[in-house]
């Protein structure tokens, strides 16, 4: 039962036996809780991302009060660091550790933790990260270049803690890493749905714990400006609805970055995508307006005004303030999704382009970008982009952020331009951690030369956030953006993606330490929803739930800014913990046979069954859930078919499976932007049926 | 079965039969969900504070997509708060509503909510809070003299909203409402552990949905510096640690605040609790320094120097600047707990009282105050201190703050000085919420004159943060602050305790939708403490017990600002809800004999029972637990006393009686801080066995 040894998780089946007494229900449930306590292997750390070289050693460093941690070149960033590191291993521990603030006295060198680094970390692209990290039964060694590298050791440690009846311990071990791509990001998108400075803070946090380093803010759209810009105060105060960052907090959050060895981009997307530019400044765009925030999605017509020196005057003190406050020497300006119909029916622009030869909107764009480009130069700023920036003749020294293909990622390396993955990294489109797991910005069949793969920087999870809100946000970052982490850091062959799932599901709840919500606001929301505490029936049904993947969501034109993102397909989680261990569980048995195997499943498919007349009554209380209704049917529907199957007093013809079938293929179909993601292991089950 | 009808909460009873399958364990638990549908009854409203006057209608307004709100005579405020309400509205109901921001042209009439207002609240003592909501099945008026009354009553509109098989709807319903008291405030402390804007804008969001109207942050502490002095700037950059409000987060707060109806008092405690000004500032203390800020807690020697002009001088230039900063008419000088022992030993001081006509440590501290007197005049606050400001001579504009006792109030009030109660209110030391609830400020038989009562402003809880972190610190603000927000809102004659624990976890799960943690962290640290997803082993116990009452774990030696608040009596409510169940049911069962509770009784004891072999494994994977296992082998000892006491096939001897009690009220014994808190029902059925 190979299975179940990696999976590590909580399993409540409960078989529900049901008894009215007067005007309350009493519900009955046997619940089946399924956990191992898994002893570390000598091959099996919970590591994430794996590190590149991991060698075994016997022994382990036992961990007491007494724990210390000492410094040799230490600098201010890694004694904070260090200094919330002893915190966290304390509140895992309970152990009182003695010291309290880290600092330059801190440098006795037989300190149970001895760090040694070189120098202090600049925040710039190929800064060194690597660190070793060697552990024995007598002391802990953390050596690295960098403060940034011994950051990425520390969460290697963290993870490392083991726990046995003797205590807490490291093992012995020596590890040396380094990361695979020099460009590590996640963008999120505070924009078209506002997320306020705590959400990002804890997302850093989140970040450097599976060693991110670059933090792109996509901080301009349609939907929102939201950055205080002192120059131009109407972008802020018209664009915003009073939802924005101060320049002191984006300083704090460039600092709080920075502390964590991260990289800030800004983006501000032009010339399309700007609406909320034009609120207050409407003489920037293409058309008279007035304009107004965009409470809708989509690709908007607004764009700004390219054939105008004033437009370029205006980004010009824009950019330059910008500039001032972000420290990174890349600055990323958007570019994408310019439909050009206000260009199109603008005559003073077309009476430009034909005066000086610009023959489409893509040349238009291309002169924007140019004069975008003079801009940047003049404030120290290297360009950035996504694939529409790409134009013959554009310097070499710009970034372009991939989003349409791995194909026009890997045609802008091979024109010689630096360039990062982001398509496959779309988190917002809700797809399995395992689909961005194998997406490798550099797989082993690449086309490309290795002068050509020296281009690819690495890549960037994109959270958008049309359909998530700041309590919906962190679940859909998380877990799923540790294993693109893991895929940029890690050696391309570290690709096992069922032992992934197994090193996610603990990295997972250890996310939760700092701060993240990711987990924890999954049964807030089904208390809502359910209209009280008691939320067994809905998480029965929601266990096995996931929201439509893709863009099917986002396309429905009933979501604007302002719709409540609070119904199933907002709770639902990508990569459904249960349903996939149904699916696991069902596999090993077709695999195997093995009879202790059917009663777990049977065990699921009785509590799924008998979930259905719960919830019918839930949902006379809690009317927001009437539309799941047909749900919850279908997953009492094909429970049965699976019992059945399992059943030898039931003959399965081919017509019986044909009915099968028909019933589990109209399970399949998506309800209320959810989809029940355990129709395929029921299928097998009536296949293999005899 | 009336004790349950109230509850409407989830229990869960799992009997424990453990089948061990090769290397891991399979638990199979028996779960009892118990809960029912409630139909709100005719006079039993879950609201909170309950309002003074509430008169049934027939009918109700059914809700829809197409609710609307309009405004006569509205403010930004209101428009602001309202657009908060419809988000609330929508996001529990999932009904889509068309309206976004709320604003001035939203005057419709017809609205489906219509919300009169006619003028402006100030942010002041007494302001106006009173509203009238009138409910009909055509419309629902909300007519208030201030915005800040219209905010109250649409807190009670959302509290009033029901749900059947029809869908979402507002009874019918006229309420008339007016707090009791005008001063109804949480006193956070930031200090001892720093609490951040995000964790006080949270609270602030849950004040204002119990009508609380004051926020008191007490800012400056031995332990910590928390706000930035542009005048002194050492005061928060040596004695913070780093962490401090910057002003621009004051004025965040105070606006976020205010847009709320909240007025926020600071609190500069002086001339004790002072430590962390002498870091920066060592000339303002009794004697030399060099200071280091305090990480351990207690009354501490080190006091500022009330002999020095420098004193003053310094005094007046931070207390100007801010006074510039906080608008509100009141400043918090703290004034407790100076120890004295610096003045004694300092020879300078002590010439200075013999040369003045000085006679003792409280004298000069009257001296003190005088001048600070001054100082806070001079820049146009009134003062508010402890008790300890109380002098003869003061002058009575200022505002005395009562923890010592409600003597010592009634003394002040006496005497003409205008006081608020904290005593009794000390949310830090985790009491039932029925202690704070029946804690009158003016109770029926107060010794006090009508003229005297009108002396008693009302109370503040105190949230005191020795052994509070970010994580913990709204558990222990929520729920039971909600019902001192009652006590002081609602009439006297509103004090049923059982009703309140039944309206208050109602409100409870409500308050998460502000994104209060005091829920969703329980589990989260349960699964740090457990080590992964499976908490139901620990759940069962933790569900049982109550961190241990009062100042028994501050006074514990081994706590600083730096210790692991992670640990089972950091994550034990008070109050814990099964425990309170599992009362209840006895109780029942006592009074009824009812054979079906019985076995509610027995599944609860077998559950407790079983539990203890689950938690002896899970203190092999978890050493952080192995201190609790007394706790659970109690707890299951306790139970099979309970078990025999029900059995028929005992002999309830006195011999046994006698053992039973022995083990029993050996297991009452706080062990790891915490206790068991089921001991007393079944004591009860002991003492009931025959």
């Amino acid at each position: 039962m190979k299975y179940l040894v990696g999976l590590n998780m909580i399993k409540m089946i409960a078989m529900n036996i049901r008894i009215r007494i007067s005007k309350y229900c009493l519900i009955v449930a046997i619940a089946t809780c399924l956990f191992h306590f898994e002893a570390v292997g000598q091959t099996d750390f919970n590591l994430m991302p794996y590190p590149s070289k991991v060698k075994i050693g016997t022994g382990k460093f036992l961990i007491d009060k007494g724990f210390t941690v000492g410094f040799a070149g230490g600098t201010n960033k890694i004694f904070d660091y260090s200094t919330r590191f002893l915190r966290r291993l304390d509140g895992r521990t309970g152990l009182f550790f003695n010291q309290n603030y880290l600092g330059e006295n801190d440098t006795n060198e037989t300190a149970s933790l001895f760090i040694r680094i070189h120098r202090t970390g600049e925040l710039e692209l190929n800064e060194d990260e690597s660190y070793e990290l060697t552990i024995s039964s007598e002391q802990i060694d953390l050596v690295a270049e960098t403060d940034f590298g011994a950051m990425r050791g520390l969460e290697t440690l963290l993870q490392l803690l083991q726990r046995d009846e003797n205590g807490y311990s490291f093992p012995s071990v020596t590890i040396k890493d380094e990361p695979r791509f020099p460009w590590r990001g996640l963008m999120i998108d505070v924009c078209r749905h506002w997320l306020p400075i705590d959400v990002i803070k804890r997302n850093l946090d989140g970040m450097a714990a599976v060693k991110m380093n670059v933090l792109h803010l996509h901080l301009t759209e349609d939907q929102g400006f939201r950055i205080e810009s002192k120059v131009f105060p109407k972008l802020h105060e018209m664009g915003s609805n009073g939802d924005y960052f101060t320049q002191e907090e984006i300083r704090e959050i460039i600092s709080y970055a920075g502390d964590r060895g991260i990289r800030v981009i800004p983006e501000f997307d032009i010339p399309g995508h700007a609406t909320s530019w034009f609120v207050g400044y409407p003489e920037l765009a293409s058309a008279p307006g007035p304009y107004e925030i965009e409470t809708e999605y989509g690709v908007k017509d607004p764009t700004m005004d390219p054939t105008k020196e004033t437009t370029y005057q205006f980004l010009d003190k824009f950019i330059g303030e910008m500039a001032n406050l972000f420290p990174d020497e890349y600055m990323h300006i958007g570019g994408d999704e310019n439909n050009g119909k206000q260009w199109d029916a603008n005559p003073q622009i077309q009476e430009f382009m034909s005066n000086n030869n610009i023959a489409s909107n893509h040349e238009l764009q291309s002169y924007f970008n140019e004069r975008l480009l003079e801009i940047l130069d003049k404030h120290g700023k290297h360009m950035m982009g996504w694939d529409e920036i790409f134009q013959p003749g554009i310097p070499t020294d710009i970034v372009i952020q991939s989003w349409r293909g791995r194909t026009a990622m890997e045609q802008s390396a091979e024109r010689g331009y630096q360039t990062i993955l982001s398509n496959g990294y779309y988190i917002d489109l809700v797809q399995p951690a395992s689909f961005h797991y194998l997406n490798d910005p550099v797989p082993e069949d690449s086309p490309l030369s290795q002068n050509e793969i020296q281009n690819i920087l690495g890549g960037e999870a994109a959270m958008w956030s049309e359909i998530v809100t700041a309590e919906t946000v962190d679940s859909r970052i998380w877990p799923r953006t540790a294993a693109i982490a893991e895929r940029l850091w890690s050696p391309r062959d570290i690709n096992d993606v069922e032992d992934m799932y197994r090193r996610m599901s603990i990295i997972n709840v250890q996310l939760e330490e700092l701060n993240l919500l990711h987990i924890k606001n999954y049964e807030m929301q089904l208390r809502r929803l359910s209209g009280g505490q008691n939320i067994s029936t809905l998480k029965t049904l929601t266990d096995v739930l996931e929201p439509v993947q893709g863009y099917v969501r986002h396309g429905k034109k009933k979501f604007t800014t302002f719709s409540p993102f609070t119904r199933l397909a907002d709770v639902a989680n990508p990569d459904a913990p249960v349903a996939r261990e149904f699916r696991n569980i069902v596999d090993a048995f077709l695999k195997s046979g093995d009879l202790e195997i059917t009663q777990e499943i049977k065990d699921f498919l009785l509590l799924w069954i008998g979930n259905h007349d719960d919830f019918k009554d839930l949902v006379t209380i809690s009317p927001i859930l009437k539309e799941a209704e047909k749900l919850s049917l279908d997953l009492s529907n094909i429970s049965k078919i699976g019992l059945q199957a399992l059943s030898s007093s039931v003959k399965h013809t081919e017509a019986w499976k044909a009915a099968a079938r028909k019933t589990i293929d109209a399970a399949r179909k998506s309800h209320m932007e959810c989809e029940l993601r355990v129709t395929d292991p029921i299928q097998k089950l009536v296949d293999a049926s005899k």
